[in-house]
């Protein structure tokens, strides 16, 4: 007989910190998320050309950033918007892997995607409209990929929590929770960085949480200020959107860097990550 | 060359009152909706036995309800949590049309459920969650059939419209939209109703608007208020859930009105609805 | 020794409708809010000079409007915009009464204006940004005056009551709640009218509620449908702003009614009013 | 004749960067905040007794801390809550800074509090409930006192500089911006804490700001991480709650860190500190 009530325990879910007291790590071979380390995913919001990938992966992979990303099944607001490049994305970013040696992350939007991008990716991206798309979260789980898992843009930690779990429940422990801001009445910035809600996944969760300024402000000026928040409080990773020339970017332009600030930026993350690692993260 | 904007202006689409004046009637052949006239949309949350379903149904039928409602496939914050019964809960709402001769709707969450749903419902509700599943969008306007689309729970009005417009773009122009509440910081009901949402979408848009207080409120002690508010702002059509048993219910019994709060009711949304006719809707 | 818990339980407050289960009727001798009459509270929204007032208020006079509203104290989100006309604004308002023989409300924003205020005001509006200006709420309290407490734009209905017990605890039983809608993401609204704010605070509260439909959505074209399901679910009064020329108003003109707005919506509110006494408000 | 617009363009304000570029540092004396140094305030929620608070600011003294907290008039939900102790309380501050030689803050929340308040404190708090409270800000601008001014729970970006307009349109330039979190859908944390209101205030106005992470996450656990993410986004100070024993504590018990907790922390935050301004926080 089926239970009436909506909601399971946390404490008995395997995504749940209470079921696996050690910090699980997301091995992909190249490096690893959760272990400590500080992993930077960058790249376009969306593939647009092979030239253009292949270009800013080589500077990317110079600058030391560790996972690709680029998106080729778009999900956008309007049918009449650039979708992506498709299954053709895939293949420029595999391009981008041969040529760099860098793993890629890329999103999938429903069955037909997913099954195309499991071909090629090495970690399937759901974004933020589809975190409650428990199809798709179970099909991911059933894929084996690794899965970063983007918060529902106004989704609380409980519903985050219960759409990684959708995967586990299927067998799949390699999730990556990422923070990528909620909405609020605030429209200074896109969405507002709940940056609470890194520290409180790892009380909460034993999966890896990394965080994505560019979405969560949607403001060049403020995705280094954001970045830096994130690590300080203790995200395992940063996605950031970067474009060789933001203003011609097909989207999400405001908020991606021109390769040049990244570069500036680096520095600067590892430097704090490196004091919150020497000062133990106490308290 | 694809446009790097996101959003096309609303006056271009075909969703858009700008593109067509006069309101779209969604045909039903038992029943029009859109027309000016008020629909009854109701039943139990999820399907949950064939004696239950039919002994509603009749009940139903018996009160003036025009359309039966009834979940299959369930959409559940939990994995563990009951899943509704599936094909065999369409089966279960057949025999009820059978048996009334009144149309169903009920809810699509994937490309598998939608395809079995088309071959058994009336129409195809698209919930929430899935509001901006874009892919789930563009297949049920392939389908034909009429869609039942309710607002993301975070969703604002502009892509409100748009997902309809992926809908409509694909054929499809039996669109009806379903406002059910949005997120908002007030816990006392489960969600807040955006009531306003009702005329500005008949502003906005050109199909008929139906709104849904059961989710809207979460209480079945507001249900009836909030019934008689979206009938005076304007609403097409109401969906309300009824369960014989509510506290027995396998999902939303708090939400859920007995069968006889429901015929208390409905002479008072049937008494508004004329004073509001006779009164032309002025100003 | 004092508590440390914050939040009294609600069934030990004056105000909670646990501890008085009749109605409280605020009389004003001219009319009274909370007798299951519908008490309509129309004027602009600042007072801007005599004539404008006084005419103004002989149109409302007119078409039965039973209370008057005006600001003289502006609290505004610049300094540097129009501030009200203080203390004059108050004898125009009184010159109007004086002419219609019609009451009216008028907000206080300090101390001193609130003393200023009780001097020549039927009933004093404590407006949504002091809501929890606790001072002023004792001070409103102690004056012995109607007061109309309007809900904080993000306030919880736990914490609106809070603010009435404020009031009733220094002995002052002339409550009058006023929704004026919340801040919520949706931006086609000025604010996000909580319709079920409406019945809810009838559940908690014997005090009277009244809606105001001009700021909680902005938009002249919905502040009629609004006005209509405010009082279908089940509101005691509505205050709506009306201004003899809204595009040249000192503030709010794209929310405030034309008088010919006003007179063509009074009689499908009256009519709805009916259809919901008549129909007893049942469930 | 006054202007009928409600907010005056960012760029003409007194509080807004493009009137100043340099920094603005507000001078105590014993310590200067928005001179990039790190400014520390902290201490318990409210005063409670005087052994508590000469105890504590000692111990406050003795790690570092630059400015000593402690409310004396508390805005306070319920009427039937602890509301502090009034002038006793500031009596009591003022003997420990008599002690320990640290300035302190406190609240005003109405004129009389402002009046008091200013006879004995360093620098005046402009609660996040008074945020708009204009009579308050300008007498708190006439004061000359420094003033530091909490972001309403709900308040704009804009709305939070044109509140700073008001005390500088009195001429009072000694403002310090405190970010406390905003109120959101998610209940995990008593407020969501906006972190990107930090750079971005640096970005629009040239006063200084400090962090709020007690109030911003009302969790001990998340305190920690929110300070550091605080220092990491570029705030010029942090203002923590601590107590001696937080079960026991009249207000904000849970959010309040233990002596210990707050000396563990520290070190962590000058090393960000000092990393952040080895790297001239690029980009």
């Amino acid at each position: 007989m089926p239970s009436g009530t909506d909601v399971t325990p946390v404490s008995n879910m395997i995504a749940s910190r209470s079921s696996k007291n050690e910090n699980t790590v997301v091995d992909l071979g190249t490096c690893r998320v959760g272990d400590g380390s500080l992993v930077i995913i960058a790249g376009p919001c969306a593939v647009e050309s092979r030239d253009q990938m292949i270009c800013l992966a080589r500077i990317l992979k110079k600058m030391g950033v560790s996972i690709i990303r680029g998106g080729a099944f778009k999900p956008r607001t309007s049918p009449y918007s650039f979708q992506g490049l498709g299954e053709e994305g895939l293949k420029i970013l595999s391009a981008a892997r041969a040529e760099t040696g860098l793993p890629f992350v890329t999103e999938a939007t429903d069955s037909r995607s997913l099954e195309i991008a499991c071909r090629y990716a090495d970690i399937i991206q759901i974004g933020s409209r589809n975190m409650q798309n428990f199809s798709l979260l179970r099909e991911a789980g059933r894929s084996g990929k690794p899965v970063l898992l983007k918060r529902g843009f106004s989704s609380t930690l409980e519903e985050w929590l219960m759409a990684a779990e959708y995967i586990a429940s299927e067998g799949n422990r390699k999730i990556i929770f990422c923070e990528r801001g909620i909405r609020t009445f605030e429209n200074y910035t896109r969405n507002t960085m709940d940056i609470s809600a890194i520290p409180a996944i790892k009380e909460l969760s034993h999966f890896p949480v990394v965080a994505d300024p560019s979405h969560g402000t949607g403001r060049r000026s403020l995705v280094g200020p954001l970045a830096r928040a994130s690590v300080a409080a203790g995200a395992d990773g940063l996605m950031l959107e970067v474009h060789e020339n933001p203003p011609a970017a097909l989207s999400d332009g405001p908020q991606s860097l021109y390769p040049a600030e990244l570069e500036g930026l680096l520095p600067s993350l590892k430097a704090l990550h490196s004091a919150c690692v020497l000062q133990g993260r106490a308290v």
